[in-house]
């Protein structure tokens, strides 16, 4: 599973990975409101984040690194989305693996400074799809997993 | 209820507010350690977090308003611990109010500028403790509860 996550948008991904294969079990993204207090915000996206993991049951959770650049108020708000996303996780017992931008480039392209339109066509072939999944952050989520994927593929749990 | 977010710390103060007089039920700091893995981390504040909030019922909680000069993997870190302890007061039913930095130490000590002594002492003195709580991640969370009752003392609920 890929998450990518933000306030007003969080995009997740699931994907099986069987034999160098990947197939989308479920991907897309929860929204929320901008009006709306942010407890309210984060506890839309931990729900939601929350059934989605109980209904597929990802064995494993992947997430990109943040670096950022803008300003600290930005960051920490990342941050909180963040937090209830990795504690979703955390408490379905899905173990969480970050990455670096860089790295979820060089797993999805082969070149770590990739733009976002490459890493989403790769996204599109790889999971053989029609479109690129949008918003973009679905899209990250699902390059995140398919980083993880082809990092961790080897030791992943076998069902 | 006061809260001071932290990964490694969590401050926390339960304050009761009545006819202008504050009576600490209870207050200290969860902790973590930094050799355990982030989203462990995360869910111990947030179950440590749930627990006190249970048990307490408090019925506002106040937080201080972020703003970090330090680099933006800190400050996404903070967020985190601030996302899953809101949660754990949304979850809860217990409405979040957010400060400044400013409007806490001036309604600790009628000074905006007052340094983290001054807001220390004042905390011991309202609530007649015979020492400044510790570690300061507690005094400040207890600050941000005292700040909270001033400005909304009016308008809280009544049990």
């Amino acid at each position: 599973m890929g998450i990518d996550p933000g306030y007003a948008i969080m995009g997740y991904g699931i994907l099986e990975y069987k034999g160098n294969k990947f197939t989308p079990l479920t991907y897309g993204s929860i929204t929320t409101e901008a009006h709306t207090p942010d407890a309210e915000r984060l506890k839309i996206l931990y729900d939601e984040l929350s059934k989605i993991i109980a209904e597929y049951q990802p064995d494993e959770a992947s997430i990109e690194k943040l670096f950022y650049n803008t300003n600290a108020t930005t960051a920490i708000m990342v941050g909180e989305a963040r937090g209830v996303a990795m504690l979703a996780c955390e408490q379905a017992g899905v173990s969480i693996s970050e990455y670096t931008p860089l790295e979820i480039k060089s797993a999805l392209t082969g070149y770590g400074k990739a733009d976002k339109k490459q890493v989403q066509t790769m996204v599109k072939m790889i999971l053989n799809l029609a479109e690129v999944p949008k918003p973009d952050d679905t899209a990250d989520a699902i390059a995140a997993a398919i980083c993880h994927a082809q990092h961790a593929g080897g030791r992943m749990p076998r069902r």
